[in-house]
């Protein structure tokens, strides 16, 4: 039977270079959610979003001047009021396309957020050399999860075109702020998966080469991410210098001793101090800092070690120095075991994919993805689910200011979803 | 002979308090500048600003946004556009009265700026009490540029009533940007001052008692101004950490270091990094860091010698960790000898000042104030300078978020203003 | 056919005891190796020992005033002069017995060396209980070197009473200075392994449980040891700390970076400074510090890389403070794939062995063990290599004050041995 | 009235040159003692030496090791058995001089140790080219001490040969472990100050130049020295790196958080880190490390402050690492007033003295000297003391590797010291 396939590579490359252009800082993602809205309704998906798709007790690491700026942003770049109402200032899209036929529920999950990372000036990136580059300052799709979104894009649209073929029902899901493993947890609270049969997550690049497929990767790192912030006194830093108690000095003590965790004889693990800001002015002793911090263990047990030993360092730091340090915990993220099922309709798509060429039972990703949160919940309400990797020959690695996948990929993972929706919903 | 005394103590403390409400940053005081320039001119004297008393070339350490956030607070509290206009983007502001008569040519001097310090939200400081505290988040007059701004509008008051008694010259000037000591060179190089034969500094404070007056405090540490900031590599702390070149850890790492610059055997120096930010994202590993740095030295070997070392340490902690280092020098002061006729007068003068019970001849600094760049320039260009403190009981040291002076030090430093005036001018 | 029996449970325990009593660092284990030299020639053994198993010219990591320590306390135990003249300063043995009948050349090897950990004073230890316990103030055997020399010195007392149902050879190596992997490398090189077709190294407990042995531990960790010397100049703390060039600060710099080196995304990594010393006296700025550090890697490329970054932190903490830097390596281990054969006649002689119920393929090792660099060495001139792990429920972990296993692992590691030899050179 | 003139220029530098040759540290200056004892009762002084000077309950800072190794070399260097019995393993020796007539008691005061600093082998530096360089390894006459012990050697000398001719009592005080401010405090507990009418200290070099006297420095700081001692936990780093608690860490960390020890707005700070030492060995996680820090302060409020901050880092610092921090306290020495009529009684000697051109009633001495506690006691029992510098054009700073004075400042020394002898107990 013929699927008609109205989705052209060039509509894929263009669509993924328009949200390149845009990116857009998690739970602010206001732009992509509107672009998503509405390309969904015009194929005619009904559309859930906002609070409908997010439950917003669960949110973490929203920061209000980032949503307000993204609001205004989202109005200069001609947002409609009507979508930004129904946002409601909580970002989080999901398409549901009911066949009307019996059949199973699949679902497909990418995210919408960017990274805070400002895109190099290199004539030779091609995002500056096609004009696509971020005009976002500050910001840059350099994790791929624009290629991801242009993908569930031409998807909503093929699925549309051969709606009357299929059976059961697709949900396309638009996750908020994964960059943080915060969006996944109030995506999941709000129950909008718990009907799903499948859920399949994937994600290009990943230190998997070109032409490459992971079915179904290990290693998905637990993570915990916290927010320290240490508070002392200032005074002038001339006249009274053994006054202050000096928070930039826990601040800049603690991040080494924070990067300096040990190691776990039991399994892999990672930490990063990624931001650190102290201090009010050149001549006070600092009297506050804050810092953003990820730790991350290969099981829960080694992750809460990480985290619990992070948290002593950091208070000890404060001690110091007469401060006082405090944690808020800003999202985390869990490992997961992939279905065998899954994992069989994976390699089986894959291999129909155009430009894959081997396609590997799995890899070390060594990284997280809320994705893993998804995926648990859908397991525990009774579905399967995995996650797959559209290997890419990378210009530079992952949240890297030169980052950059191939753009044929967006066609070879649009083939493996086609050819898994076929497999589940096809005639 | 009589002179008028239109200035009462409850007027000084009033436009004290009003100027305490709204502080401003360094080369932002468009607020305090417009003040100013109203009340000057209501007196009858005549203005220079802006680009009139402040030579462009040599501001150092003015922030773009400050600027523009400082010119859109103007906006919205009603500063007129005439008088932006007139400034122009700089602050800064000298007012002269010629009386016409032959005599000296007499300049007074107070800071418009404040400190970037978060005011007590204790109920018990009296701003608080009083209901005057800081309206502008983040920022407070933490060091008494808000009482010697009112001394001296009152003192602008004080001269026009009584123009026709005195003789000679007297310039009041209202110099942006101490804090930092970023805005007396400008001012200096725009030879505002070179016709002056005696320019008076004062301070409110400084750790001296309430009742007492210092005629020629030592010791003003040379002081060296100085940014960094360090360019590493981003990279996905999860998936390639070892990518990286962190300039967290090289801020941090330098933080330690610099605060641990060694004293030195032949003089008082100091150090502070008052602010640091480092970093884009939890999980990205951190590509930028930058850090406000002051050193200071009893002379200007020992400052150098600051100043060689810290260069020294920076450069090496950005080497530990690949990153680059670059660093911009923001501001500088230095240290003076006053004139013996100068401190001299001044002590005169503050025996009859209400309240003043002990003159002091000296005093130890152990700060730095760029009104010792422009006494140096009176000094070159053949005039005499000085610098005077007025004590007072402190609530917090200077630049604590409880600083507070008592307010009759107003009326005890006003005093002693009026009097160096009437003995230079008087009849 | 029938072996004579004469090693009791109670001798290999009572031998062990005796070894834990004295434990001596590597390089300076002159009363153990005379131990050996004594009971191989007792058992008919041809030994060879000191430069006749060691190349000289790939001694690392030696120090003098260790070896003449380890010499007085030789004598003082009453070691031979004879033996003391053979050994000339080197340790290491090895016991040749050759049965004169044509069969392969199999070796077994283990370690004589102690790490530098003070034995806990805890009455409830058994060493102390039994009274055992170490003699030598800061050095313990706490890595169970004690146990697999009893149990080889046990198989030469087997190998000798059957040696007439024997055939091949049989060459038994007792390593120095496993512990900073610097004893294997001068083992190998002086060619005493050139001719084996088998070699069997093993160890107790690396966190196994008991009654549970490992046939092909994997993630043997490439390491790398290095020294690194700072040099700066001292000077007057008091009188002129701006002076010196502070080689103790140079050296805590480097530790925290050094301990902060990022993890690898391809794999395994470990870092420690496991010895710094610093500085000449309270009141003098320290002019050197040197420090003990070892990194590890998965692979060579992950080691390396840690190598190189280290370097670069250490050399660049030297430039903050003005100091130099210098690095000696000081010992290196790699890793190494076990042949399949060998380890299928460890796991079918593990099955023979009293205690073992549970026979693994594999682990991971996650340590180094310079076993690696001799088996490779057999590997590359012909023959086969393997490594068992006999797991044993320890009281604390490796190199902890506390740690103790079980002795009953002796007859277990025993009998292993004792199924190898059969397998090999038996009937 | 003509006095005999026994002691040459020659032999001043031939006895400090013999002196310089043998630098032994604090409390272990047997050697030195032995000296010292037999040239005073070559000259008719009676001596008291070890428990009888020395109150041992206020010992401080003494090491068992250092001392039996001062023994060892004692004996090595042929000292007498019983000259070492009269010792009793206790350094110091005081010889009085009773002339028998009524007249003032007057004491002169110099320090026996040197400075555990490596001696240059720079071949310009004089001791090595005249043949005299510290044959003791690690251990330098690098602070003038040699030169005060011969010139009070001459003084005995002179003393006897005018014996006649005085009244009056002197005693000569040779006083142990000045370095680190030890051993004034257990030398005035032992009483044998307290008859003193006048007690004189004094010091070459101190960065003043040569042909200047200064009689009465001041800004003697007061210190206190610690040492701190770091507990943890050991384990194996490649198995079992997380299980540690790393002392190596916690006392790094402190380091650098007390070399950042803040100024204080009220007066002259000092902090070192002298020495620290870590760990146990090189694949063991750190579980001891110890530090000798050093606070000083203007004022003794100051030196409080310090050390109080410094106990608070270093504790801080354990706590991050999970570590215990003890801290006891090796020495302490205070500021002091100098009498009027002493600082006279120096100014007229220097006048007269060979060389000096210049005599300066003050200098800032920037450092500590525990003579201070030897003038304070005096001081508190009647009598008056002060402290004079004799001035030396350097080679390089005290405790630096090529640190020498001018010979010929000896003669100077002696000189005055001789003056004031006959100032007071003249004819």
């Amino acid at each position: 039977m013929a699927y008609l396939e109205p989705v052209t590579d060039q509509w894929l490359i263009q669509t993924r270079r328009q949200i390149h252009a845009w990116p857009e800082p998690g739970w602010a993602e206001f732009v992509s959610a509107a672009r998503v809205i509405e390309h969904l309704e015009k194929e005619n998906f009904k559309v859930l979003c906002g609070r409908e798709v997010i439950n917003e007790k669960f949110i973490r690491g929203a920061k209000k001047s980032q949503i307000e700026e993204g609001l205004k942003f989202a109005r200069e770049r001609g947002v409609s009021e009507a979508i930004l109402a129904r946002l409601d200032g909580v970002t989080g899209v999901v398409g549901i396309l009911e066949t009307g036929r019996p059949g199973p529920k699949v679902g497909f999950r990418c995210e919408l957020d960017c990274v805070p990372v400002t895109e190099t000036d290199d004539p030779e990136h091609i995002p500056n050399k096609e004009g696509f580059a971020s005009q976002h300052p500050g910001y840059m799709h350099a994790c791929g999860h624009d290629g991801h979104q242009a993908v569930m894009m031409g998807l909503a649209t093929w699925l549309n075109a051969n709606r009357d073929q299929l059976c059961g029902t697709v949900k396309l899901i638009f996750q908020p702020a994964e960059e943080g493993v915060r969006g996944a947890r109030p995506l999941a609270e709000s129950g909008i998966l718990d009907d799903l049969d499948y859920l399949y997550c994937g994600h290009l690049g990943c230190d998997i080469p070109g032409d490459e497929v992971v079915s179904a990767p290990e290693k998905f790192l637990c993570t915990t991410k916290v927010d320290f912030r240490f508070k002392g006194t200032a005074s002038h830093a001339g006249m009274q210098p053994e006054v202050g108690r000096n928070a930039l000095m826990a601040g800049s003590t603690a991040s080494l001793a924070l990067m300096a965790l040990p190691r776990h004889g039991l399994g892999m693990t990672r930490v990063n101090v990624g931001y650190l800001r102290a201090g009010e002015g050149r001549n006070v002793i600092a009297s506050t800092a804050e810092m953003q911090v990820e730790v991350r263990g290969e099981t829960e047990a080694i992750n809460t070690c990480m985290f619990n030993e992070a948290v002593t360092r950091a208070e000890g730091a404060a001690a110091m120095y007469g401060c006082t340090c405090e944690h808020e915990i800003m999202g985390e993220a869990i490992d997961f075991v992939p279905d065998l099922e899954v994992q069989k309709n994976i390699e089986e798509a894959a291999k129909t994919a155009r430009y894959c060429t081997k396609v590997s039972p799995t890899m070390n990703f060594n990284g997280s993805d809320d994705a893993t949160v998804l995926i648990k919940r859908v397991q525990k309400t009774g579905g399967q689910g995995g996650y797959l990797v559209v290997g890419s020959d990378l210009k530079a690695g992952h949240h890297q200011a030169k980052f950059d996948f191939e753009e044929k990929r967006l066609a070879e993972m649009f083939d493996i979803y086609r050819a898994l929706v076929i497999k589940h919903t096809g005639a």
